[in-house]
């Protein structure tokens, strides 16, 4: 049983944040909130988002799964307007979620949640790097990477400290620092990892709209990037394998 | 012949609504203005469109009949700004219609009439359920409708009164009601038909402009799109087809 | 050796000018500033750029010649915002030049300038007929020429003096008039040529944001089109040669 009342914006933000890595995913819901755990298709990156009650106008449910189809549910977003309240309900032992908002009654078949992959166990690695910008920053950053190469190499310079990005093309090649003044945090620790710009470029489009991204970051290690959604009261973590290269 | 002159978005709008469904037309010139009435290829819809003769700066006109290339005034007004006024002269049995605006001058050849399409009948069809609502909400529903369908079920519920919409796709459903408060008007007659939305979506880019648009409905049968151009000075009618369903 | 600041805008103008003919070119720097000459590849419309020295916030050069590929320079600007300051630095006998600009550093490999084609000389033709409109006028006559044909017949008729331009499709076509009233100038000069619209079109676009173009013309002769970019401290001329047809 679910019965919620939410701001259409933030149901927004949380699936466009979903939707950078996978299509459909299974979603908890519980006393905690809402919260969804789900692993791109190439085992390559993985998202963790969680909605506490809080982001919710009103908020009741048993223990649950729902399997939701990603995509759809970001075509009802294309009718919802700025400030629409969105209400969910699913009534116990039904598979159809009941999505109203102005005067339309949506309703979404879920998906059976044994058909959708498991929820992945979060790896447990040290990432001793940590830098704080702003989520546009961040975006601008992987734009321009891509606009020489497919792959980004983002560290940590601990002597100065500064955190930068570098792109190498077949023949030219950019790079980007940011000194402490440019950064909100950035720990003296070397890191240094490369990166797939596929991935990046969708969720930078997300994490674009963050005031701030924290970054995790080790050597040769995947990266982790957080930051909070629904006005705090939400959370999204990515995570993201590094490529491995022959130097 | 024909000399007359008329605000160029005044025929850009007139242009547009027959565009909806036609690519040529005859239009009859008059001491009642400018009319023309067509179905498109499929006998499906049927537009019917009037300009007084106080929706032109200036009319003068013989009563005659000019086949018109919807496409090519189409692209006219890709080079006419805001508050252009548009020229239009027709020599007594000429086929080139002139067509000027700023410093420009177009020379359009006309099609020849007896090459389209008769004017089609107007089919007598009594349809009782008349609902008024704004244009922005009628393409809101329609476009909401297409999120899940290529159908829509339109239909007045007389007990309430409400008009509501209805789109089922494979899995999932949308409904939206509107109640009295929501609309202009709305008459207590039970009405329901099915709709294809390939006509709809065009129809209603054009209806979103309208203050007000007349609905007409039947049980199963066609329904009737009425609204005002020019300030008033000129009428359009869309007729569509129901789509008939074993249920 | 190059060692320049530039507004980024006042480059990336540059660079669209040169960008609407070819695709790399060769650049000339010495004490009167950066220039280049490129021919497109048919040989048919030719660009010629110069940028004073006034142009740049600090410019210092030795004579030299850095091969430049156009398509790679547009993407810089891509990320380049409004008011950014762009540093251009070549060390002697390196092939590579460090553009440097907010906190990016991107290193552009050079071209080997021997693989572009020489300098076109300048043809020595004598047009006689002299037109100045607005960059936007001009761009919009071309626009307007595009809808009907993919030819352009640019012309001044002596008598008046008027500017005209008259495009033929297949069975219509338009025709624009300006009268010395919306001309800053016209020369009591016959003048007829038949040009491309695909050149045109592209050219056109880079000479919409000039406040003022001169167009020089003759019969069944190329056009020159002149005029300022940088604010006054750069120059940019396209000649575009006839095309001949049997009338």
């Amino acid at each position: 049983m679910l019965n919620a009342v939410i701001d259409a914006e933030i149901l927004k933000e949380s699936i466009d944040a979903i939707s950078a890595l996978v299509t459909e995913c299974r979603v908890h819901t519980g006393e905690t909130g809402l919260s969804t755990r789900a692993v791109d298709t190439a085992n390559v990156a993985m998202v963790s988002l969680t909605l506490e009650p809080a982001a919710f106008q009103s908020f009741s449910t048993t223990p649950g799964e729902l399997g939701i189809d990603i995509a759809k549910m970001k075509n009802i977003f294309a009718m919802t307007g700025k400030n629409d309240a969105m209400t969910l309900e699913l009534q116990e032992g039904q598979n159809k979620l009941q999505i109203s908002f102005q005067t339309y009654r949506y309703s979404l078949s879920l998906l059976d949640a044994n058909t959708i992959r498991k929820d992945p166990n979060t790896p447990n690695i040290d990432l001793p790097g940590r830098v704080v910008l702003s989520g546009t920053e961040l975006y601008n950053t992987i734009k321009a990477a891509a606009v020489v190469s497919d792959k980004i190499l983002l560290g940590i310079d601990a002597r100065a400290p500064v955190f930068y990005m570098h792109a190498e093309g077949d023949t030219d090649h950019i790079r980007r620092e940011f000194g402490p003044g440019e950064l909100k945090e950035v720990s003296a620790v070397e890191a240094r990892s490369l990166f797939s710009l596929d991935y990046l470029k969708d969720m930078g489009r997300v994490m674009s709209r963050a005031e701030e991204v924290e970054i995790a970051l080790g050597i040769d290690h995947p990266v982790r990037f957080s930051f909070a959604i629904a006005g705090g009261k939400g959370h999204v973590e990515y995570l993201l394998a590094p490529r491995i290269e022959a130097d």
